[in-house]
């Protein structure tokens, strides 16, 4: 590469952050007061990293910004801003231009798409994924292994406009796709599938298939055959491992062996 | 704050441009001709303001550019672009990533939400509300005190592609829930809900729930009960003051003080 | 205009990039190894041109960026990122904060809208015209004059998650209207109209209009009358003309002339 991304160009880093080993911080970078970036990082170009809470423009001289911490091996694209108060566990990746409000907590290995918009005070287990363009409303709360796909927002308020903020809860391993609605409150139970374009108004139990405006429970998802081998296709982790953290073994075998689930 | 915001490194303003009176600009944040920013207003980083209209790729010798003004006390966040030919009403804000398209007129205290993308040529009221990622077709007509929630869509043309261009019209009060898409020229009365997820492609007369694709009428607003507390939410008003001129009185005592509605 | 938009602050171009005659390049914007950028082309402030693959953060010292090809009289706006490994043809645009990742391939005169997210391995004809915020999945096959509104999504992945990748395929002249939802491997006819907030899951036969969540087979589109004028609107290229290659004559002229169709 002739045109290196980190020629330290306009990067700024306050005094009051820790940087990491090996990390490195792309051109126009900004990086505010009391951030922790772990070893291994790469932030790239034009991000912000602990952006300032909006009691920062009410007071700027008074202001104290909150921790935020980015884990180690991370991988920040371009132009995400991820406000201060926030906690990104181990290899946390980013597509371009993503949004994360304040308090909000990532568990390892989590990946947000190009686009994706957190608003804060929400919790997510560990390998969550995160396609382009979704939208994750104050106050949820999401397990381990979740696959969210694009243009899904999760909505937090019944009766609009009112002070009540109450978000979806999604169980591990649940899958919700394309452009699914998730209404305020609603439980999503373990290995569900949200079909594409639905609007989740009521709780789902575990291994359903839901689909439609207002969603409706189709079948339990074990019953889905999947169209090019004839075989069933779910619960997925026997058939799909990339980026898991069962990739290179028998999902069976990565049960035994963690005792998890 | 030990690293400031506002470090003036590579802030452009154009010698036409009148900033106000304790003015706050973000750093590589650019001010085209003809801007007018009100006093006591900040502007964050990275932003756009006055952005030249397609006639000046056209023609950058000869080019003028139309008068924006930006009205006193307003909050503009990182990155946004704000077109040449808009006016915005005093105590204007913006989450990050805004657009504004040219001729946009918004009243008082309107907010905008990260991503949203203004196509231009519409009006807005006073108060207006309008979350993350709404998109306003060209040609729209939104009244006072109107909430938009995320993913929310205008469109404008009939008969796609075509020249005709008629965005819908909303009346004061009226909240558009997340996802849904307003077709061409609807209108919406005032103190209307669209539910979540729903094509509105009929008007909708004052005081209407309408959800679905196509949108159905399910009831009258003020018959929807509040889960947590059992009593009436709509006109919601009554029960939700914040940020609204009404807030700290009654909305009765409001309403007698102003003589509004 | 006094401010001018390009002042050259900032830009970086790796000596390996070949720019035409007559190129503006905006302030801040990068372009990396191997682009190639055609004659009368202007890049606003901001981009980034030829964006490393993924590889590059694995291996900086090795990585060879592949190539990326800008046409000849192309309008590229702010914040746009395109990746490289790009192909665009003659007179490609873009509105603000584009991304179009790797291995794309666009024809002659295609314009993409504000936030659009191209995620690679896709094909357009020419005269594609894609306004905001759509989302194109990987293996995407998409014909001439086709039309996407605001909101749609392509998919890929039939059974989430699973490594299977079938992008949806868009015969010539089709309309795909605002929010729908075009799931994997789905093929669209030519000349069909895709209604608002559909989700497409099975194929469409040409000169259909669908509409629904699954989208049904409403009627052909020719018998679709336009609200203004009581006459027929579709085939819309007979009616409308705008920055088509058609524009100035009869379509049934140059259907004549150029033996297309």
């Amino acid at each position: 590469m002739r045109l290196d991304k980190f020629t330290k160009a306009g990067v700024c880093i306050s005094p009051t952050a820790r940087i990491g080993n090996n990390v490195q911080i792309g051109d126009r970078t900004i990086i505010y007061d009391n951030v922790q970036i772990g070893d291994n990082t790469i932030v790239c170009n034009d991000c912000v990293i602990g952006e300032p809470l909006n009691a920062y423009y009410s007071d700027i001289e008074c202001y104290e910004n909150p921790a935020t911490i980015i884990g180690r091996g991370s991988l920040i694209r371009s132009h995400t801003i991820i406000y201060a108060g926030n906690v990104m566990g181990e290899c946390f990746q980013t597509g371009h231009r993503v949004t994360v409000r304040e308090n909000t907590k990532f568990g390892s290995h989590c990946s947000l798409g190009t686009l994706d918009d957190i608003q804060g005070h929400s919790v997510f287990g560990d390998y969550c994924r995160l396609h382009s363009n979704v939208h994750i409303g104050m106050h949820s709360s999401i397990g381990n292994y979740v696959f969210i796909y694009p243009y899904v927002v999760f909505t937090n308020d019944p009766t609009p406009p009112s002070d009540i903020c109450i978000g979806p809860t999604v169980g591990d391993f649940s899958q919700i796709a394309t452009g699914s609605v998730l209404l305020p409150g609603v439980k999503i139970g373990k290995h569900c599938l949200v079909g594409a374009g639905s609007s989740v108004t009521k709780d789902v139990s575990d291994f359903k298939l839901v689909v439609g405006v207002p969603a409706k429970v189709v079948k339990d998802v074990r019953e889905i055959i999947d169209r090019e081998t004839g075989e069933a296709h779910y619960p997925w982790p026997y058939r799909f491992s990339r980026n898991m953290p069962w990739d290179g073994m028998e999902f069976e075998k990565w049960i035994e062996n963690t005792g998890n689930l």
